[in-house]
């Protein structure tokens, strides 16, 4: 944003974004051969940015909306000549830089075009936070903060979603047990997936009277071994809440599973069975008479690098296997080799809800699972919802970027 | 279901869902090696199924609950030496399998069993609909259909649901112009789609003293260069629903581009235009004072046969180009190739909105746009939601489902 730096009292050229870029370094000279731009650092790092490119990030009203931030010109319509004919360097740092044939001269801010340089390697511009996988000696129960702090204080909720992207999952402690708190929870972060269960859903035993109509095995009072939720959909839900209202059964202890730290034991140890359950494809099936969701896709499915990006482990929603014939019995080998994994005690992560946890996990990695539990002699209630993983990282962003200001400021 | 079959008066046991599989053919005859049941037909077709896929699919309380059509067995608990020690056919046509070592009998439907043989080719079991690409030439206006109609009759919705996901787009006409209708529209489908720009979202002029928080440039009345929406998520809503409401005003005139055509002629023209389109990733960015949402994708994104798979083309909020250095000006070159073959005579197909039109579409394939309109002269109002293709997939299944009921019954 345009404004005046605090420190040094500078006033800077406005930025394509709402960000805060301190400047850091200043620029010590500028040259250009027409295409590309060369700018010398007061630190000795050199840096080049294409005509182009520089065009296309320029924060002129004909290029950006002021209002909007978003783009209103387009590249595509820029002269196919375009060139860069005359580069300075401002008395204040900013960097002014003439197109031809426009004539246009635009001054770009040095802190956001040093940081935007892709001349010396690509930038993190998705704020990427690398998971760290775990199993039940690393990680023996969810990385916990206090739920009302994180509801108050942007930098214990930046903490708490940190920990939800680096380990797949955390916990909340005393949150309150009204109906609704996990959607305040979930608005708190962003914006909730709606599904044919609801926007928001209850796990608790149905009322015997309406048994009949149960359209999922979590309605009832058995154990579920560990799985992701909606392997039946395109896009399984990137994220679960489950908030625990009550709980005074006997049983039902949560079970929850680093998907991809299985994933990795099978690679390291069984090339067929890694083959199995990254290449042969389950169909996933939902069965209720009004609606019928399918999907096809491997247990573990792979990103472009090879590695696992997402578990399709909704293992009692499967639909008949359709493969090839002789694929058949690897499949189930697949099958019962990740399977046996996760719910063993090297893998499985096992705890009590109490009243006022609110466990956050990525349902696209981390499967969950419950043991039986006795409906006979208390009640169990769950509230959930879900949501999608881009909203925690915009959610971090913006605490980021808040954290960012209040430090410039 | 178990149920009667209308013409043979025969019953038949149970099948592990919800759908109604006809009795076509009748086995002759059934044998096993322990491993494999070989079934042969009166039509002389020979299916096989091993073991542990009969087990698996077995409709016993055990294996699938009857209620919810789930599965409640796990098939890695199984006996490792599960096998099939006895097969007969029963006088009604069903085939009667026994597990060892469980001593366990479970009767197989013939209809189910010979519909899902996987041992003679892969059978359909999503429902697929290939894609039929188009350019202006082939399709000048969306398919077009009755709205009450659709919303009245199953046969009519399902005509529609077929269009679309062979086109990739149709018009409903005469649905009335109530502020909350595309919402009956959406759920006489599926699931909405929630988003940061509502439940449902109104594409109008903001009134001008709003203009200053207006968080899209849709809300403006210049043209919309054809574009996907929301290319900064993990996953590109695959579903758009847009309602003409009001429309008063000159210009503003609909434009919509099939962006697998696009792709296509791109891929058979220009080797490098295809690398750059489909292989070098923008950082697709919003930038808004309260959300930050970002994602990495080529403006092609291939599925795993080399196909297109969707297009990620919300060109105006493309956050800066962050690749390798020598990508620069080849993505560019990529961006200005698809983006002006996409707006140019031969792709897009242009047409007016009248009140009571929903145009529903294919968000991750067909790219929309709109011509500049004179907001001094009129008004032009609709409303829009988001939903997944996966409700539309889902639908479809249903109301086919119905239909082979209803022809059986």
């Amino acid at each position: 944003m345009a404004g005046t730096d605090a420190q040094s009292g500078r006033a800077w050229p406005p930025t394509p974004d709402f960000d805060t870029w301190p400047v850091e370094h200043l620029p010590a000279g500028a040259t250009t051969d027409g295409r590309i731009v060369t700018v010398a650092w007061d630190d000795g790092r050199v840096s080049r940015y294409h005509a182009i490119w520089l065009r296309d990030n320029a924060t002129e009203p004909g290029t950006h909306s002021p209002v909007t931030r978003e783009q209103v010109g387009h590249p595509w319509d820029l002269p196919a000549d375009l060139a860069v004919s005359a580069v300075a360097v401002a008395e204040n740092g900013s960097i002014e830089i003439t197109f031809a044939p426009e004539c246009r001269t635009v001054a770009y801010h040095p802190g956001w075009l040093r940081a935007l340089d892709y001349s010396n390697g690509r930038h993190d511009d998705l704020g990427d936070i690398a998971p760290t996988h775990w199993d039940s000696r690393r990680l023996a129960a969810p990385p916990t903060f206090d739920g009302p702090a994180c509801m108050d204080r942007d930098g214990a909720l930046l903490e708490a979603l940190e920990a939800l992207m680096e380990f797949g999952i955390v916990r909340l402690r005393g949150v309150p047990t009204d109906e609704t708190e996990v959607q305040r929870v979930a608005e708190r972060i962003g914006t909730i997936r709606n599904s044919n269960f609801g926007f928001l859903f209850d796990v608790k035993t149905a009322p015997a009277d309406s048994r009949k109509a149960a359209d999922s095995n979590a309605y009832f009072s058995g154990a579920l071994a560990p799985h992701t939720d909606l392997a039946t959909r395109e896009y399984e839900p990137g994220l679960q809440l489950l908030h625990c209202l009550v709980n005074t059964t006997r049983g039902g202890r949560a079970v929850y599973v680093d998907g991809f730290a299985v994933a990795d034991r099978i690679r390291q140890t069984d090339p067929d069975l890694w083959r199995a359950v990254t290449q042969i494809e389950w169909t996933f099936s939902n069965r209720s008479p009004a609606t019928d969701y399918r999907w096809r896709a491997p247990l573990v499915v792979l990103d472009k690098n090879g590695d696992p990006r997402e578990i399709r482990a909704t293992t009692f929603l499967r639909g008949p296997l359709n493969v090839d014939f002789d694929d058949v019995e690897a499949a189930y080998a697949g099958l019962r080799a990740f399977q046996t994994l996760a719910a063993g005690e090297g893998f499985a992560m096992t705890f009590d809800y109490a009243p006022g946890d609110l466990v956050a996990f990525d349902n696209r990695r981390v499967l969950h699972g419950r043991t039986a539990f006795d409906e006979a002699i208390g009640e169990r209630a769950l509230k959930g919802c879900y949501m999608e993983r881009e909203e925690v990282l915009s959610r971090i962003r913006i605490l980021r970027r808040a954290k960012r200001a209040n430090r410039a400021a």
